[in-house]
């Protein structure tokens, strides 16, 4: 590897906000070099963080203190070099890529050949598939297509102390070993460094055809909910805002949803599926142009942040029967801390964006929030939910887990890292419970 | 536990073939009573062996040996008495159910509510769901809506040394953690006792509308599956029968096929989608009715058996650019050692039933297949497949693993043993790499 692929005393920061530098960032061209590097720093017992698009949530590019505060030796590995496409067979619905390919080239090819890769988490330009694996990412088109480990049928993964390994491959079922395929994917790079995977797609859908609909409380949306998924349809996807939140970001295609307390977005996939959600989500609901609607629904983020010019936003998820307890709940933990709580997310999955607005710089405020996001975190595990539904654990959640399982269960991940990374390098201080 | 739940000298068998005899079955009416034995064991140093619904391909509740041959002291744990349906929302999706709830239970309560549960593996009257569990059992269906373990949300398990802890549960996303529940669910009782599971469903399909034509060779059968995957359709199955199998088991619906070298069926779930079907599979396809189909496809393992009495069956998977070639390489194999060698199956994933055909009793026959099989993995690992695409290792596969992955790889996968199980007292000798 060239010193032109070695950054010295480089800065890391995502999307969380968290920021932090480490002595060095390389950037291999390949997985053997990938494999070179977890060697030499297996060897030399140097913490190694994985380096994606930058686009997370949480932190888990942000290298973490050791115990006492002191920075680690530390290496960061960028893996945008590794971003060749290997194979793409689109009339057997799949592909061997490697971590640095960008999300959106990935479904851009898959779309051009006729196909779908469903995974559609926000960032889509930024975002690589290894950061999208770390994360085992979701987004709005999850709750019919699952997430992305559901389109993972191989890894490609360098263990400690610096082996480059298969799980997997092309086959579409194998049950010869342990599922080491999923338990890595969604470890946020603890566990090894996913290099490539085998991806699979489905033709896509004969058409995107949302519905939209305002209602003037959460209950009567969340009862239009239930009533969608009673309709016999199978939605590919089931988006909300709340009042807030529509206020930030107005939609285009339903001017009178302003003033409203709830709305919703299902998106059928073809005409009979569409008039069933019509009817299922009520009288004023409308069709509405595809464009349209995901093209605002990718902007949504921005606009609640702009709204004060920051917010802190979780991503917890609940059983969807408690979606709209979760819904008013994040509100009132807001207003208990003096700030504007709100959200909107996945309702289908029950996976709340709930956020407190911020304005930027106001060091009180933040703290609140931080107080207010694990108020919330408490909220979610009582209504049966989980602190993370798919941004991951990173740094900025960290010991939320231990709150959420019991200690047995949290013992059995320790005895993972432990096994599979003995000395504690790769990506030290993520995902602890 | 009372003593008339608790058998002395049981004997174990399945659908493998093996058998095996423990010094005690115990039957626990609950988790709790399921969690107390464990714990029992573990603090004893006794092996457990999990029993469902005895119908599994693996020997995977049949006692194994210690190293040395000598007996080990065992206890088996049925859980057939963890029969509860804890929980079933059919507005919501789903379920909470223990294990030893029988798999067409689950998919009958399902149907009834106008729900599907996907998985449908074979002996559906006899299997648990635990057994489905242990080996992520999958299904003709398994090509749309993916294995058992898809269908889960969370579990329930005991873990060493007698924790009773859940991972997951209700929630549709959850990131907060490693997926242990996709670790647990396929690892087939050897890294704790799964005694209840969250499932989810889907509104069932609005119709179930097979599609089926025969081929004059293997190739040209292989090539309409490649037309049904360029086709822009997501069929529910795509199931294939070999010359010799469609002799074993004539297809009532389609009389012309016996003769040929290949039939295919594949089920579309609307008329368009069955339409674009018959065009892709040839002039000679024929709309099928689902209930002949599916009756007569459940039939045709007993079918061929039946054609020499016994059979050798083995469940090996391919990418399914190379299934014509596993295809004819399970009957050339046979040959090579004086064999009948066919094969039918899950054309779509690759997933291959190669079968020998056998005389009862004949011990050099079995010992033939038995080398056979041996072929037959090897073959499959070198078409970039699995020694198993959905029985699992269980006792009678033990040690191909080995063979498939890398050495560090397996290395992984043997530390996740010890790590969950440190006595390695969950049912030892099975999943062996």
């Amino acid at each position: 590897m060239g010193a032109d692929h070695i950054e010295r005393d480089a800065a890391l920061a995502d999307a969380s906000g968290l920021s932090g530098r480490v002595p060095a960032l390389v950037r291999p061209a390949d997985a053997a070099q990938a494999a070179a590097v977890v060697a030499w720093c297996y060897e030399r017992d140097v913490a190694m963080v994985p380096v994606g698009g930058r686009s997370g949530y949480s932190g888990g590019i942000v290298p973490a203190e050791a115990d006492g505060g002191a920075p680690r030796d530390t290496v960061a590995i960028a893996l945008d070099r590794l971003d060749r496409v290997r194979s793409f067979e689109p009339l057997l619905w799949r592909m061997e890529a490697e971590a640095g390919v960008i999300t959106a080239t990935i479904a851009r090819r898959a779309r051009e050949n006729g196909l779908l890769f469903p995974p559609d988490p926000g960032a889509a330009e930024q975002s690589q598939l290894g950061g999208n694996l770390a994360t085992n990412a979701g987004g709005p088109h999850a709750f019919k297509y699952g997430v992305t480990g559901r389109w993972v049928t191989g890894i490609e993964v360098v263990l400690a102390p610096g082996e480059l390994v298969t799980f997997g491959g092309a086959v579409r079922k194998d049950v010869a070993g342990y599922d080491l395929r999923s338990l890595l994917i969604g470890s946020e790079g603890t566990l090894g460094l996913i290099t490539a995977a085998w991806l699979r797609f489905v033709p896509a859908p004969g058409a995107s055809l949302p519905v939209a609909a305002a209602y003037p409380s959460v209950r009567e949306g969340c009862d239009a909910i239930d009533a969608v998924l009673g309709s016999g349809v199978v939605p590919a996807a089931v988006e909300y805002l709340d009042a807030r939140c529509i206020a930030a970001a107005p939609p285009p295609f339903l001017h009178g949803a302003v003033g409203a307390s709830l709305l919703v977005v299902c998106e059928a996939e073809s005409e009979d599926d569409r008039a069933a959600l019509l009817e299922a989500m009520g009288e004023d609901a409308v069709a509405a142009p595809a464009n349209e609607v995901w093209r605002w629904r990718e902007g949504v983020s921005i606009a609640v942040r702009a709204a004060l010019g920051e917010k802190l936003s979780e991503d917890i998820a609940v059983p969807v029967d408690r979606l709209a307890e979760a819904i008013e709940g994040t509100v009132e933990i807001g207003a208990r801390h003096a700030l504007e709580g709100c959200s909107w997310g996945h309702a289908g999955d029950g996976n709340l964006h709930s956020s407190f607005l911020l304005e930027p710089g106001d060091a009180a405020m933040r703290e609140r929030a931080d107080a207010a996001a694990r108020d919330l975190f408490a909220m979610a595990r009582d209504l049966g939910g989980t602190a993370s539904g798919e941004h991951g654990i990173g740094l900025l959640k960290a010991g939320q887990l231990s709150a959420q399982w019991a200690p047995a269960a949290v013992e059995a991940q320790r005895a993972i890292k432990r096994a599979l990374d003995p000395k504690g390098l790769f990506n030290p201080g993520k995902k602890e419970p």
